[in-house]
């Protein structure tokens, strides 16, 4: 698998494009721009397609809508727009999220079911549907084909985001050298992720050919090891979806069930996954640190996937990860109430980073260490925190940022 | 029931004092006193007694140590300490919980079971141990039967605390006028509070006479319907006790099962638990503002607990709160995901404070308001968030804070 550029074009016959059309402000006088707030994927050939939505009880119109047009295992377009959740909408937002696939469908002669809509934003608040029609011209207009096109719709899917969330690597399908494949994707998201995923959109694009199970299934392990890992403050959202589109455009060999082609493409998937995960972690709202946990000897995977969110998900242990402060009494803490079996007397704590690594508590016991090559570590940009819970083979990874003064600041007054 | 002055001295027969021994650092100079550090609680009778424990796995010496010395259902005394919460301290630890019970029984003639031990403060540090054990006599000469007695004591078991928690009232048991009795209480507590008690010691006194498996029961009630309804950080700690202890010396009658007494000493119970709970929330780490969350019309109380608990543990809805943003969206989401059920078509949120009220949403939709009344109301210092969850019959009251820059500062750095 090597990195490739050109994001969620990078994969052939997928072109993309974001505009303007009136949903988020328009800017103060003398800003550089206005910022994108409508996004398209297209694809020249229909799709096979797969998607994971959100577990909220409240679900927004376009996870309503979405779920339905997903059910037939096919897609040709994604239309997204930021500014607006278009959650909490009633029947009214209901009808605008059906009326965004119907106008991408007229545009390009598309059953309307083959589209995707996906919305991020304030919730409750009417979308502005009137602009969207009124742009799904210029819209159309706007695909390319290359980079500039991921980035123009990567734009109009962004939020609160400080950092673009892309990923496109390439990988070989098919015996004898093989056929090049490629696998891009783009997310936005940096609060309200969550033991499960949440306020967040991720757009997967490949040119493997693989068919709609088996693809959904790949998805899922996929989803499961890398944004459902993830944890900023704990809430979930209306909106959250991912989605991935398949055109079998690279002429590679049609992906089985069993084959060694598909552990080739899931694993690279995961990867893609993982890699957006983490960069959302890493743009958590006001965040400094990226703070992944990783624990292992639980009893199996989830008892360890358990403790290391309650570990990373920890209002305290975020605090202290901002103040550089290596206070594993939280750890232990927060290890103690996840609800998951660990053995409190073979536990075992250490902090690593750039800077180096540190032992913390062994076995039980505190360890003596210098608080001033602790402070060192914790100061880096990126920090681990390693736990050992016992004698068991499980083992995860959780992806995790501090809580600082700027997410207080983000969120007392989001909509203002 | 009425209030009365006192505290934990407030029923006949218990003495309490506080002093510094010197857990708790020596002050800068300058500093206009040392903080008391260690705290006594004595009755001059032998007390039925009863207690709930933190249910975090990892548990502190003091809960391992007192959760036995009160299976008996006796006790005479409580000792507990600040500045170090000698938790994850391992043999050394328990030797040390256990000479603390010691040393008061030798001071006072005692079965070491009958004294309880609670420490709060930094974790994994060894309790010093000898500071505690040169100063017994001093502490065993603070012992006062009045409020300065009961004021020493809880100054030395704060820690982050910036205010007092403290309640004492008495209610009339018995026939033909009745008998007056007293509960009085002390806690601490300000971080780490969530789904269930913790970080907080809490302390209560009665001349009541109730016997242990009564007392059991009325105690086990109050904590539910109080102090496991805070919500602070959703952090759970090592250390968490509620204690009382009723010696009897009131002169009522025993109250029995099922009596009308029962009910009227468990209700004073509760009141007063709720008193002190409501105090930890106002005190939460940081906290700026006391945010009440009332779930009616679930399925029955314990989903309405659930969702209660999830709007006010949510983060997001804590950081709005601070910055007075009607945001009823984070809300919604809030209880979209508590797992409990609930009809999002049905349902209706109130904003409502000292400076009046407002439905934002009803019925599962938006209701237009005023954004300058909202603010108005969200900027009053105790603000309370009415959900209507749909037709069930279900009601629960939960407490918690908003989520502030102080939160942060306090936690970045807590040890040094």
């Amino acid at each position: 698998m090597k990195e490739v550029s050109g994001g969620i074009c990078a994969p052939n016959g997928f072109k993309a494009g974001g505009i303007w059309c009136g949903i988020k402000p328009v800017p103060d006088k003398g800003a550089v721009s206005r910022k994108r707030d409508l996004a398209l994927i297209y694809s020249e050939k229909k799709c096979d397609a797969a998607a994971v939505f959100t577990t909220n009880r409240v679900k927004a119109a376009c996870v309503q809508v979405s779920r339905k047009h997903i059910a037939g295992g096919k897609l040709h377009a994604i239309i997204a727009n930021s500014g607006n959740a278009n959650a909490c909408t009633g029947e009214e937002g209901l009808a605008s999220a059906r009326f965004m696939a119907d106008l991408v469908a007229d545009e390009f002669a598309l059953n309307p079911a083959e589209v995707a809509v996906a919305s991020t934003g304030v919730i409750g608040v009417p979308l502005p549907i009137a602009a969207i029609e009124h742009s799904i011209g210029a819209l159309a207009n706007s695909l390319r084909g290359d980079g500039a096109g991921h980035a123009a719709a990567l734009e109009a899917i962004m939020t609160t985001d400080t950092r673009k969330k892309e990923i496109s690597v390439e990988i070989e399908i098919g015996g004898g050298g093989g056929v090049p494949v490629r696998i891009g994707g783009m997310a936005k998201g940096s609060g309200m992720i969550c033991p499960n995923m949440a306020t967040m959109l991720c757009f997967l694009t490949t040119d493997a050919a693989v068919s709609g199970d088996l693809l959904d299934a790949s998805l899922r392990r996929a989803v499961q090891h890398s944004f459902n890992r993830l944890t900023v403050d704990g809430d979930m959202s209306t909106n959250d979806m991912v989605i991935i589109m398949a055109n079998g455009m690279a002429g590679a060999p049609v992906v089985t069930d069993g084959s060694r082609e598909y552990e080739i493409f899931s694993e690279a998937l995961e990867a893609c996954c993982i890699r957006l995960a983490r960069s959302m972690a890493r743009d958590g709202e006001g965040a400094t640190k990226l703070v992944t946990v990783t624990v292992g000897g639980a009893a199996d995977e989830q008892s360890a996937e358990t403790l290391a969110k309650s570990v990373a998900g920890s209002s305290l242990v975020k605090a202290a990860c901002f103040g550089a402060d290596a206070n594993w009494g939280r750890i232990l803490c927060a290890l103690g109430y996840s609800g998951a079996e660990f053995d409190p007397g073979k536990t075992g704590v250490r902090f690593k980073s750039a800077a180096g690594e540190i032992t913390v508590y062994s076995d039980g016991m505190p360890v003596p260490f210098s608080e001033e090559a602790a402070k060192t570590i914790l100061s880096g940009e990126e920090i681990e925190i390693l736990i050992n819970a016992g004698d068991g083979s499980g083992c995860a990874t959780v992806w995790g940022c501090d809580l600082t003064y700027d997410y207080v600041k983000i969120n007392g007054d989001y909509r203002s």
